[in-house]
Parts: structure tokens; C-alpha cells; sequence
């Protein structure tokens, strides 16, 4: 079990500033987490990592089952070891990847039978499978699986793969009271809240969950394609059913101001491919909006990446010598783009958090949004862009 | 024009440690340099390479011309700046890239007319542009332009390629004074000795270049696909033969038992792709000989890369976890081994400077190649390699 407190409340928001308990440290929130899908934040060296100090990193059970394996992960010590990073790691169950990524996919009552989008061969994935997979990673938090369906599902697929994962809810957390009987695992399990747009599925799928000892609950099935005002709906909608002594986590999400509108809602944990990912396709986020580096604008220009970021890039690189390393696929460009994506959003969170400590949550909320709105005019691309 | 001091000879070799003092630094030789083709050390974020703390880097001014082009490095305040190095950097002139990768070249005797190998449009090098345009970047070593030719070549078509490239070496020279007289670069140059294997040309080579006021001298058209024992004979043949008063750089070379004969013969400087090259294919260099990590042999190594390394790669990460991330194609991959690789050959280096400092270069070089002779036998790939 992990231990959870919530530190100080916003006076104006649901905003919270809250400390996570794991085996490797203290989660203060809100915090987001970078995306470590394979056992590595893509271009990152441990490190580099150590620098950027996330509370916590997510890494996959689908991409880590099908490589390196389970077995063989164990066995060299853990997710913990392969990855080197010593700080808390949380893990998805898989559920979404088997959704998204994996070929041949047969659900039933019972889990999910698919084939490896690697090398074709057949994994079989069940609540109890899941569970124990994370265990043997030996991860900080572990997510039950989930059904997750596609945006565009009838209301009628969405509540049976939420009714489905709420039954396989109490199944992973079964299991996982009888491997911490054995006394080989410490860490936490969170259950997720299904229901798509529809704030009554949200509901009933809290309902079915809410009343077991999960040590946080995540709001699971969004990101998917809807809209920014669904999305901001159904956040707002869906975070207040969820326990306000345990943690909550928003999977897949997202753009600052989503993270931003989350945080009022109450939100604490986040994770997201949107920094990273984007660092690869040259586009950069800054306190005055989103840029993309490659545009010929920036061939000339000696100014920083972002004149109010304390990073190593923003420190060393101008613009111009990032867009030519960019457009020339130089691998550093990667590593030097994701370092400053990073920390913009581990530093927003940082800046979230302290707000609210200082019972400011809705001024900076409020400021944050304007300069990057302000900004956006100036830093935008311009659509002159030459490659 | 650079300052340049012998400090000590080892008393058993030709070995040497000296000093060459350059506006950006004092370089410490026998040295390697990082190739840093199109400004930057492939992967290598800039405060990475202040860690990993090469006396000097490399860069190619053909790359750079095609792009970003002389005109944008100048305007952004120089190549130091481009890639954020505030140390030594010496530019290859684009005479080997201009015949290794350019399409359509034309060679006459005023200089060389070639097609970007980008973008296909034109460019024109002479020996005078060459070395303005390495001023322009603000280099700390120049070097001239010259003509390299296949290692099939004729004698004939060798030692034409020589007289001419000692020709090009001379109004180099005269173009670099005219430069200088301007005072806008503080740099210096270096001549390419050539002659292919035949030592009768490279004494002809030697005498046309040796007379001028050079800040250096270099052994070019060597490492171009001849056996080890021709390239180590053309070296010991041909460095005793350059001035004994300024610095030897042997271009392109090697693997680290190459490096070490060259320095038993009075070469001081080194550049060569190989670590670098050989990081993102998976090839890592140790005190034990050559491994390949995605070998299955590795799959469950719970070792360092090389135990007797001090880089952050072999502090934090196991064989096992390297394997597994540069089999999942993994940027980070590149990033932990090039940091290995390169700690190696820079290591490498300093262990002769130190050694040379000692007196005892011939024991140094002696134990250093058993080592890694003898430990080529366990860590030498197996042939059971998975993919």
C-alpha cells in the first residue's frame, strides 16, 4: 500500500497539492509524468533524467512484456535497474496498447488474446496476468486492465468494456493482496474509471469501483480524438466522482492548458507523449506558445528557444543552430528538444503546485494561459516554413 | 598562427606529449578528437561534451557550406557558437568529402567544381575559398584543401594528386596571411602531406610543403581502405618525416591499436568516425577488445559495458539494458554508447599522454593491446547474434 496525503487545498479551484508515498520516493503532485514506453524517455540518458527530476516516469507493460519480457526483467533485478533510473515508476497495464497497437485482438470475460505488433507472436493478457506482470517489474504503481473501446463506440460498447473493467478491477486487486501476501512486491494499484463522454457511465463505473482499497484511481478512455471541450467536460465531470483521499490520475493527457483545466478539477497525476513526441517532430513548447523549429524564420535567429526557460538547451543553443541540427536529422536535435519539452512540463507543474501552496492556483493558471496566448501571435508557425 | 611546444619525448619511442596552444585552448597531445561533422557530435548534447572534455573537436566544412552555409554560421557569431563548444575545433577543408561524397566533380587546377550531395545544386571550392571560409567560422585549425584519390589509384594519379594538393597548400598559405593581415582570424593552418603509400612520394609531398611557415602538419590519404600493416608502415614511414617542431595530426585513423603505433611514431592528433560510427551500430570499444551488444550473449548481462570504464554508461547501465535498448532501435541507445565509446578513446589518449609523461609509453602501449587482445576472447562477438 502506498500512503497518500493531501497537503493544502486551493481555495478558489479543486486544485490540490498533494505527497504520494511509493518504495522509491515521494510523488509530489501535481505532477506529470514523462513517458518511458519501452524502458527509456526516448534520447534521454538516465542522467539527463537524474536532471530533469520528474516525480515519477511511466513506462508500458505491453511494449516491456513483449521486450525484454517479464521473466528476463525480473531476473536482471527490474524495471527499476533496466531503465537506471532509482525514482518512482508507474506502469500501464497494457490495455490501451492492445486497443491501439497489437494485431489479431480477441477480447472476452475473461482478458485479451493478441498477437505482438513486433514479431507476430500470440500474448495472452488477463487482470490477473497484468497484476502480476507489474509485480514482477517490481513498479511503484501498477494499473489494473482495462477495456478501452474507440471514440467513436455506440454508448452501448462503451458501458459494457466499462462494466468488463470494472469486474477486472476487483480481479487485479484480488491478486494483488495475494502477491503482497507473499510479501514480494510494495507497490501501489490504481483502478480506472471508464465511461467515455457520458457523465452517467462515469458514474456507475466509479460507483463499482470506488468502494475497494485501490490506492488511486485514474480517468481512463479520454484523449482519444474528442474534442478540447468534451475532453475539459468530461475531466470536469469525471474527477469529482473519483476519491478526494486518494490519488487521481489523468492517462494520455495532454496539452498544457488540458493539464491546466485538470489541475482545477482536482486532478494530481498526469502523463502524456506530447512533449517528447513532439521533440521529435521539431515542435517546441514555451511559456508564449508552441513553435516549429524547422520554419526558415528561426534560420537566423540567436535568440533561445524560450528567453524564460532555465534549461540546458535554452542555455547553450539558439534557435538557429537547433533548426539546423533539426532539419540535418541530427540525433542530438532530438535529445536537445526533449530536454527543454520536458522541462517545460515538469516545470509547469512545479509552478501549478507552488501556486496552490500560495493559495494562488486560478492567478497562475490565469497568467500561464494568457502569455502563451499573447506569445502564440509572434511564435507560431507562420506557414513559411521550407521543409 | 598557434603556439606549439614539445613537452616531453618518451625516451624508448618517438612517442610525445606537447602542447598547442589555440585561441579556444590549450590542446594536450597526443589527443583525439570527436568528429562533430555538421555541427555536433551525432547525439551528443554540448554539456555532455564539456563532460566528456576532448582537448579539441572536429567539423567538416564541406557539410557546413551545403549547410547551414559560411554566410548564417558568420552572421550567428561563429562555428563555437553554432555548436555551442566554447573549446578548440579544427574543420576538415572538404577535400575528402568533396571526393568521397559529392556528385559530379570536376577537378582542375584551380580547384574543384562539385553537386551537393543534399540538394544537387552547385558549388565551387579553391584553395583560397577554403581556408576564408574556415575563417569565417572562426575555426582554431584549418586546414587546406586538398585532392584525395582512391586508394586504387595509379602512382601516377597519386603523385599528381600530391603535387597538386602541395600547390593548393602554398596559396592556402598566402590566402590565410591575407586573412590574418585583416585580423579577423586567429586561427591557424595546416598542410595534408599525401603520397598514398609510396614513400618516395610522400618525401616529395613532405619537401614541397615542409619549408612554409605551416601551423601543422598532416598525414592525409591514409585510412582509406589499405591493410593494417600498409597503414602502419606508410606511418612510420611518413611521420618521421614531417618537422618535428610543429604539431602531427594523422587524419581519419583508427581503431586504438592504430592510434597507438601512430603515437610511438610522433603523431599527435586524432580524428576518426569510428567511436561515434560504431555507437550507432551497436559496436562498443572496451579495455577487453571490440563487443557487439545486441548479441544474444548479452540478453541476461547484468555487467558494464567494460569494467574498467568510468563513463556514466558503464556506471548506470548493464550490458542487458544496452542490448535491449539498441534492439528496440532507441535513440537513448546512441546517446549511452557514443558517451562510452568515446570516454574510450579520449581515455585511450590520455593514458598515452600520461604514460609518454612517465617514461614508460612502449610498457603502456604494450599492456594496453594484450588486454584487450587477451579479453577479445570472451567479449568477441559469437556469431549467435538474434537479429
Amino acid at each position: 500500500m502506498l500512503s497518500f496525503a493531501v497537503t493544502l487545498l486551493d481555495p478558489g479551484t479543486d486544485a490540490r497539492a498533494c505527497e504520494l508515498v511509493t518504495p522509491h520516493g515521494t510523488v509530489r503532485t501535481p505532477a506529470f509524468m514523462p513517458v518511458g514506453t519501452a524502458g527509456t524517455v526516448k534520447g534521454i540518458a538516465a542522467w539527463e533524467l537524474d536532471r530533469l527530476a520528474p516525480e515519477m516516469v511511466l513506462a508500458n507493460t505491453y511494449h516491456l512484456l513483449l521486450r525484454p519480457g517479464e521473466e528476463r526483467i525480473e531476473r536482471l533485478g527490474g524495471l527499476h535497474k533496466l531503465m537506471a533510473w532509482p525514482g518512482p515508476i508507474l506502469t500501464d497495464s497494457g490495455g490501451y496498447q492492445v486497443f491501439s497497437l497489437a494485431a489479431r485482438r480477441q477480447v472476452d470475460d475473461d482478458g485479451v488474446t493478441f498477437h505482438s505488433h513486433i514479431d507476430g507472436s500470440e500474448y495472452r493478457l488477463t487482470p490477473e496476468a497484468v497484476v502480476s506482470s507489474q509485480a514482477r517489474f517490481g513498479v511503484d504503481v501498477a494499473m489494473q486492465l482495462d477495456e478501452c473501446v474507440a471514440s467513436t463506440s455506440s454508448s452501448a460498447e462503451v458501458a459494457t468494456a466499462m462494466r468488463r473493467s470494472a469486474v477486472w478491477a476487483t480481479r487485479t486487486l484480488a491478486e494483488a493482496r495475494r502477491i503482497r501476501e507473499r510479501a514480494t512486491w510494495g507497490g501501489g494499484l490504481f483502478a480506472i474509471q471508464q465511461g467515455g463522454l457520458d457523465p452517467g457511465l462515469r458514474a456507475e463505473s466509479t460507483e463499482r469501483l470506488g468502494s475497494a482499497p485501490f490506492d488511486g484511481f485514474a480517468i481512463g478512455g479520454l484523449a482519444v480524438g474528442e474534442s478540447r471541450q468534451d475532453l475539459h467536460g468530461a475531466v470536469a465531470a469525471s474527477a469529482p466522482l473519483l476519491p478526494a483521499e486518494r490519488p487521481r490520475y489523468l492517462m494520455g493527457v495532454g496539452y498544457p492548458e488540458d493539464l491546466l483545466h485538470a489541475v482545477a478539477c482536482g486532478v494530481d497525476l498526469f502523463d502524456c507523449v506530447l512533449p517528447t513526441r513532439s521533440a521529435r517532430t521539431g515542435k517546441v513548447f514555451t511559456s508564449r506558445g508552441e513553435l516549429v523549429i524547422k520554419h526558415a524564420r528561426f534560420a537566423d535567429d540567436a535568440g533561445p528557444l524560450d528567453p524564460a526557460c532555465v534549461c540546458p538547451t535554452c542555455q547553450r543553443y539558439s534557435r538557429a543552430a537547433l533548426r539546423h541540427l533539426f532539419i540535418s536529422r541530427e540525433a542530438t536535435s532530438v535529445v536537445l528538444l526533449t530536454v527543454h519539452n520536458l522541462t517545460y512540463f515538469l516545470n509547469l507543474m512545479r509552478g501549478a503546485r507552488e501556486a496552490i501552496m500560495a493559495g494562488r492556483y486560478s492567478r497562475f493558471r490565469a497568467a500561464t494561459e494568457a502569455a502563451r496566448l499573447n506569445g502564440a501571435d509572434e511564435s507560431a508557425p507562420t506557414g513559411r516554413g521550407d521543409s
